[in-house]
């Protein structure tokens, strides 16, 4: 690998590690915004978020100057081909973190309805998962990986929860119909976040071990609610 | 370009229309399961879509042999990351066909609720949809492109409308809650499969015209119900 070439893909691993706090920082504030029934808070991540598609651009125009220039092959081609993917999923997880902003606009014009207690852990396990996932391809840590992919499991079963407990809210007492569905679509979008750090995550194990775990895991996955 | 790079790319673009084939096949086959109540119809999407999955790796290993032996540049690289990335959009459509055969499957245990009647016009766009934004591709159409990203506003009201009206009758009718989130899921999958066909066929009108329109239409989105 020449010198040039190495310098290169540090800058743009620097640069996905840089998207990716922008990201987990979206997803905290949507989810303060909604917590705290804070609606300008939510308009500040819908701005941000142009930050981050601008991030993508950027990402994926390096991308193709490492492949154009460089061309690589083999482990190099492979992880490049890596970040191309994360790059995509990460600007998704900034779609959602946005449209969870929205939901917290939303909320504050209708009938006030508590947030779901377990809302908070699930924010806190999707970040360390969009954290940990990134990790766990800038250092080539499999192990890490492999953890994003069980933390998944707990974000899913957090999720059913919210939804169970959301459902019966809305039967008890239909005037909270309409809050209750912006937490369902919040929780959602969380469970979402969730997925794409694990689709990271898997492909890093794959890009190590050339091993697909990928589809295998979805055929065990949980038919539960989506 | 070389000969055998040119029957390489034939290929790849075959296969990728077969996939794509595959998963409008999934869509169709799942809204039926759901709208006929024939949870037996849901398995064998289930069933199909190991054969999306296996495909979706085909092809990004072929993508990866393309870059590797004829280290394509300009146009010719564009054009194969482009097919790394609709491969993954297709594979997660195929996983959304999936979910919706999950929610037929419980869709027949529970208080029968006739299908909201735009749930017909919606599948129709959609796969229209998916169908278009691959040919979009394929024959570089740009035309064909920007009439995709159209579309997708038809899908988001029809969306919306679905919406509405099931929140109506579950405020009336609290014992329909549990079909109407059926429902509500299955729409929002379709409304999800309509973005990933738009990415598509964003992404092939920034490979021909270098325009990025996908940020540009994203700030003029409407901030409704995801």
């Amino acid at each position: 690998m020449s010198k040039h070439f190495q310098r290169n893909l540090s800058d743009l691993k620097r640069q996905l590690l840089q998207m990716g706090a922008l990201v987990e920082e979206a997803i905290n504030l949507a989810i303060q915004a909604v917590v705290d029934r804070e609606p300008k808070l939510g308009r500040k991540v819908v701005e941000g978020d142009r930050q981050i598609d601008k991030m993508e651009i950027d990402v994926e125009e390096h991308c193709l100057m490492l492949l154009a220039l460089h061309q690589p092959v083999a482990a190099d081609l492979r992880f490049i081909v890596a970040v191309m993917k994360v790059n995509n999923d990460l600007e998704r997880m900034g779609d959602l973190a946005k449209n969870i902003a929205n939901r917290a606009v939303d909320l504050a014009r209708v009938e006030p309805l508590q947030a779901p207690d377990l809302l908070r852990s699930m924010v806190e396990r999707a970040r360390e998962m969009v954290r940990n996932s990134l990790d766990s391809l800038v250092y080539l840590n499999q192990e890490l990986a492999r953890q994003v992919c069980r933390d998944d499991d707990l974000v899913d079963t957090l999720h059913e929860k919210i939804f169970s407990t959301l459902q019966a809210d809305m039967g008890r007492r239909p005037e909270v119909i309409p809050p209750a569905l912006d937490f369902l679509s919040i929780s959602r979008h969380l469970e979402r976040i969730a997925d794409l750090a694990t689709n990271i995550a898997e492909d890093v194990v794959f890009m190590i071990e050339g091993e697909v775990i990928r589809h295998r895991a979805q055929e065990e996955e949980n038919p539960g609610q989506e």
